[in-house]
C-alpha cells in the first residue's frame, strides 16, 4: 500500500472516529440523556462537527487526497481505494461549496423556524409559519446556487442525499407510480373487501412487546451481539462501526404497529451497516450507499418480508404465544390481513406501505414549485390540499394536519423527501432480482428465514458500502436503472390478492 | 473579559468537549456496547486522547495560557479566571512531561502486563507475573525521573492524584492511624460481640433492588433530573457536565450490600460533580478537587451518612415494604448492625469500613518500597503476607487473594492506592467540620435527611470543583491540614459502641 494513500487513510480515520463520536453523543442524548443536560450536550457536539468540518475541508485534506490518487491513477474501479478517493472528493468538493457564513446563518434560522413550527403545528396556525418558509425557501435557493447545477435547480439538492441522480428521473418514474398506483388505490376504495385492523389496537404488554421484538429482528437477521436495542420518543437505527449497529423503539401499550414495525424497519438499517466489508472499517465507505438505498434495506424489511404472508404464517405462532388474550382467537391470515389494511390517510408517518407514496410525490412536486419560485409560501396550504384531492381523495380538515405535520420544512433540507419512495422503489427492484437469481429465498421467507435473502443483500448490497452511487448499484445488481415497474407488480399482485381485485 | 483569556477559553471549551466525548464514549461502552464492538471503539477512543493530548500540549496552548495570564496579573486567586490559569499551568506543564515515546511504550507494556495479571491471578502463578511487574516498577521509575521531585521520588506520582500532596505527610498520618487503628481491630476481634450480617445475604429481587435504589438516592441528595443510573460489570461515576452526573452499579440476586452501598458511593462521587458551579462549566474546574477529595464525598455518602444508625432508622421501614419477606422480622437496629460487622479479610473491594484502611497502607508501603529499590519484584508475596499480618492479623491462602488481587499493578500507576484512604480521613474531618458548624446536619439525619449537609458540601466544597488543591482546600474549610483525629474519633466511638468496648 502506498505511503501518501496510508497518510490519507490516517486522517480519514481520525476524522471518521471523531464523526462516530458525534454520533454515541447523538445516541445517547436520544436514549439515555436527562433533559437537564442539554445545553451543554449541544455545545459539545457542535465542537465535534466544527472540529470535523474544519479538519475536513483544510487545503491539507485537499492535498492529501490528491496525492493518493495520483498515487492510485489505474487503480480498480471497484477496489477500496479508488472508491475512498472518489467518494472523498466528491465530499471534499460540496463542503468546501457552502461558505461558513451561509453555514451560521442557515443553523440560526433553522433554530428559529423550528420553533416557530412547533407553534404553528400545535396552534394550528400556518400564517405563523409562512414567514419562516419563506426565509426556507430563500436559504435553498440559495443552496442549490452554491452547489451549482446543469439542468434545474432541485438537481443540486436532490444530489446530497441521492448522489448522481437528476429530479427528471425521479419525476419521471412518480409520474409512472402515479399513473398506476391511482387507479389502484381507487379500485382498492371501491371494493367491497374491508380489512379489519381492530386486533392490532388492543392491550399489548410492553415487556412482551420488548421480548418478542428481540425474537422477530433476530429472526430478521439482525445480529444482537453487534446491536444493542434502545426505547427513544422518536426512533432511528445508527453504528458505530459493522460490530456496533444500533436500532431504537418506541412503545405504545395498546397498540402493536409502531414498535414491531418500527424494529423490523429500524433492524433493515443496522443490517446493511452490519453487512458492510470489515476492510471498509474507520472509512466514510463503512455505510449505506443513500438515503434511499438505506430506505431500500428498511423498508424491504418492514414491509416485503416483514408484512407477507409467509413470514406470518411461520412466525405468527410465536406471536400469539406472547399475547394469547389478544391474538387467542386469531388466525396467521387474520393478522396478514390486519397489518396490510391501506386506506387514505393525513398523515404521512401513520400511512400505509400503498398510500405512503403519494405523501411523497405530494411533498417532491411542491418543494420544486416553491424552489422555482413557481408557488410562494403563503399559497402552500391550498396547493397541498389540491394535491391530496388529487392523489389520495382526501382533504385534511386543517393545516396541522396537512402541509404542517412535518418538521422538515423548518430547515433548508429539500430533496430529501424523495428519497423515502425512491427507498420503496429500489426495494422492490432488488428483491425482485434476488428472488429470480435464487428462487429460495421464496421457498425460506414461507418458513420464517431469511437467511438466502440475507446472503444475498450482502453479496450484493451490503458488502460494497457507499464505494457506488446509488445510480451505479441499482445498475450493477438488477442490470437496469430504477424504475417504477417491479414496484407496480408487486403493489397490484399483492393488494389485488387482499382486496379481491380480479 | 479580556481578549486574551477569550481565546484561552475558546481552545479550553473545545478541549473539554472532546473530553467528555471520550467520557461519554466509554460510559456507553461499559453500559450499553455489545462486546463485539470493543475494537473499534478502542480505536475512536484513542484517536480522542491522541488529539486531546496533541492540542493541549501544543506550543500554541502554553501561548495561550500565558497570554491570558500576563492579563490576569492581579486578579484574585479564588476567581474561576486565576484558577484556571493555575490549573492549566499544572497540567500542561506535567502533560509536556512525558515523550510520546514513553507514553506509547508504557501503554504497550500495561496492555501486556495486564494479559499477564489476569492467567496469573486465575492460575494463582506469581512467578507468570514476576518479569512484568519488574518492567512496571522500571516504569514507575522512569516516570517519577520525568516528572521530577525534592524529597522523594513517590512524591512525583502521588502529585499525580493528590496535588500538592507530599508523601512524607501521608506517611506521618497513616502511622499515626496505624498505631490507633490496630488496637482497635484487635479490641473488637476480642470482643464478645459478634455481629450477624446474616440478613444482607438472603434473596432480593433485582427490580425491587432497582426500585429501592432509585429511592434512596434520592433521599440522599442525588439529582436524577440531572442523571442516570446505568447497570455495568464495574461500577464507577462520571460526568458530562454538572447536568448529566451519572451512576452505575452491578445487582446481585441474593446479597444487598454491594449495589444498596455501591449506589450510595457513586451517589457521593455524581452529587459533587453535580454541585460544581455553573460558571465553571465546559473547563476543567468543573470537576473534584483531586482522587482523594473525591473520594471523601462518596465514602462520606457511602458510610458516615449511609452506614448510619440515624439514616436507617428512617428508611429501614421503606426498605422491610420492599423486602417484607427478608427483612419482615428485622429492626432497623438489626440492619444497622448488619451493615456495619467489621472483620479482616483479604479483599480490598470487600473489606468494610475500618479495615479498608489497612490494604491501603499496606499497599503505600509496598508501593515506596518497589520505587525505592527496597523491594524487588520476586520478594512481594512475602511482605504483602508480613503486612497482612502485622495490620490484619491475617495470611492469605494463595497470592491470588494477596498481592495479585489488585489490577492496579499491571500499569505505572503508582500514587493511586493512597487517594482512597485519604478519601475516608478527608471525609471525617469534613464531617466533623459540618456539624460543628452546622448541628441541625445531625438532627436531619436522623429523620433519614440530608438538606443542611449537601448545602454545606456545596457551599464550602461542590461549587469550587477543581480550583484549590487538596491542602488548600482541607484547610479552608476545615482550618487545619489532614490528619488521623477526626477519623479515628469517629471510628472509635462508632465501632465503641457497636463492639461495647467500654
Amino acid at each position: 500500500m502506498s505511503t501518501e494513500y496510508q497518510k490519507l487513510l490516517g486522517r480519514v480515520n481520525q476524522i471518521n472516529d471523531l464523526g462516530k463520536a458525534a454520533a454515541i453523543m447523538y445516541w445517547d442524548r436520544e436514549v439515555n440523556m436527562p433533559s437537564a443536560g442539554s445545553a451543554e450536550r449541544t455545545a459539545q457536539m457542535t465542537t465535534l462537527s466544527s472540529l470535523i468540518h474544519e479538519m475536513f475541508t483544510s487545503d491539507e485534506m485537499g492535498e492529501l487526497i490528491e496525492n493518493a490518487a495520483a498515487e492510485l491513477v489505474g487503480a480498480d474501479y471497484d477496489s477500496d481505494e479508488a472508491s475512498l478517493i472518489r467518494l472523498l472528493r466528491r465530499d471534499y468538493a460540496d463542503e468546501r461549496k457552502l461558505p461558513a457564513e451561509y453555514v451560521a446563518r442557515s443553523a440560526a434560522i433553522s433554530g428559529q423556524t423550528r420553533e416557530a413550527w412547533v407553534k404553528a403545528r400545535a396552534e394550528n396556525d400556518f400564517p405563523h409559519f409562512r414567514p419562516w418558509l419563506e426565509k426556507v425557501i430563500e436559504l435553498c435557493q440559495e443552496q442549490a446556487e452554491y452547489y451549482g447545477y446543469e439542468d434545474e435547480k432541485y438537481d443540486a439538492l436532490l444530489d446530497k442525499y441521492e448522489p448522481g441522480m437528476k429530479t427528471a428521473e425521479v419525476r419521471a418514474i412518480f409520474e409512472s407510480v402515479k399513473a398506476e398506483l391511482v387507479p389502484l388505490r381507487e379500485a382498492i376504495d371501491e371494493s367491497s373487501v374491508k380489512l379489519d385492523d381492530s386486533i392490532v389496537h388492543q392491550p399489548y404488554d410492553i415487556d412482551k412487546q420488548k421480548a418478542f421484538a428481540r425474537y422477530i429482528a433476530t429472526a430478521l437477521g439482525y445480529d444482537f451481539n453487534r446491536g444493542h436495542l434502545g426505547t427513544v420518543v422518536h426512533p432511528f437505527a445508527t453504528s458505530f462501526s459493522r460490530n456496533d449497529a444500533r436500532i431504537t423503539t418506541r412503545w405504545y401499550p395498546d397498540f402493536l404497529n409502531p414498535s414491531l414495525f418500527g424494529v423490523l424497519h429500524e433492524s433493515g438499517h443496522a443490517m446493511y451497516e452490519q453487512g458492510t466489508h470489515p476492510s471498509l472499517a474507520r472509512t466514510p465507505l463503512a455505510r449505506g450507499t443513500s438515503l434511499g438505498i438505506h430506505e431500500s434495506q428498511s423498508r424491504m424489511m418492514e414491509n416485503i418480508v416483514g408484512r407477507s404472508r409467509g413470514f406470518w404464517q411461520a412466525h405468527f405462532p410465536t406471536l400469539q404465544g406472547y399475547f394469547p388474550e389478544a391474538l387467542g382467537n386469531n388466525t396467521a391470515e387474520d393478522f396478514y390481513r390486519a397489518i396490510n389494511k391501506t386506506q387514505p390517510s393525513f398523515i404521512r408517518v401513520e400511512a400505509d406501505e400503498l398510500t405512503y407514496n403519494f405523501h411523497i410525490i405530494l411533498r417532491f412536486e411542491l418543494e420544486q414549485a416553491m424552489l422555482n419560485g413557481d408557488l410562494v409560501a403563503a399559497d402552500l396550504p391550498e396547493a397541498w390540499n389540491d394535491k391530496m384531492q388529487a392523489l389520495l381523495g382526501i382533504i385534511p380538515p386543517n393545516d396541522s394536519e396537512g402541509c404542517l405535520q412535518d418538521v422538515h420544512w423548518s430547515r433548508p433540507g429539500f430533496g430529501y423527501f424523495p428519497t423515502y419512495a425512491l427507498g420503496n422503489l429500489y426495494g422492490t427492484q432488488f428483491f425482485e432480482t434476488a428472488t429470480e437469481q435464487n428462487p429460495v429465498i421464496i421457498e425460506e421467507l414461507a418458513q420464517g428465514k431469511t437467511n438466502a435473502l440475507r446472503v444475498w443483500l450482502r453479496e450484493n448490497i451490503h458488502q460494497h458500502g457507499k464505494k457506488f452511487t446509488p445510480g451505479e448499484l441499482v445498475r450493477r445488481v438488477t442490470g437496469k436503472p430504477l424504475s417504477h415497474e417491479a414496484f407496480m407488480r408487486y403493489a397490484t399482485s399483492k393488494f389485488g390478492d387482499l382486496y379481491a381485485l380480479n
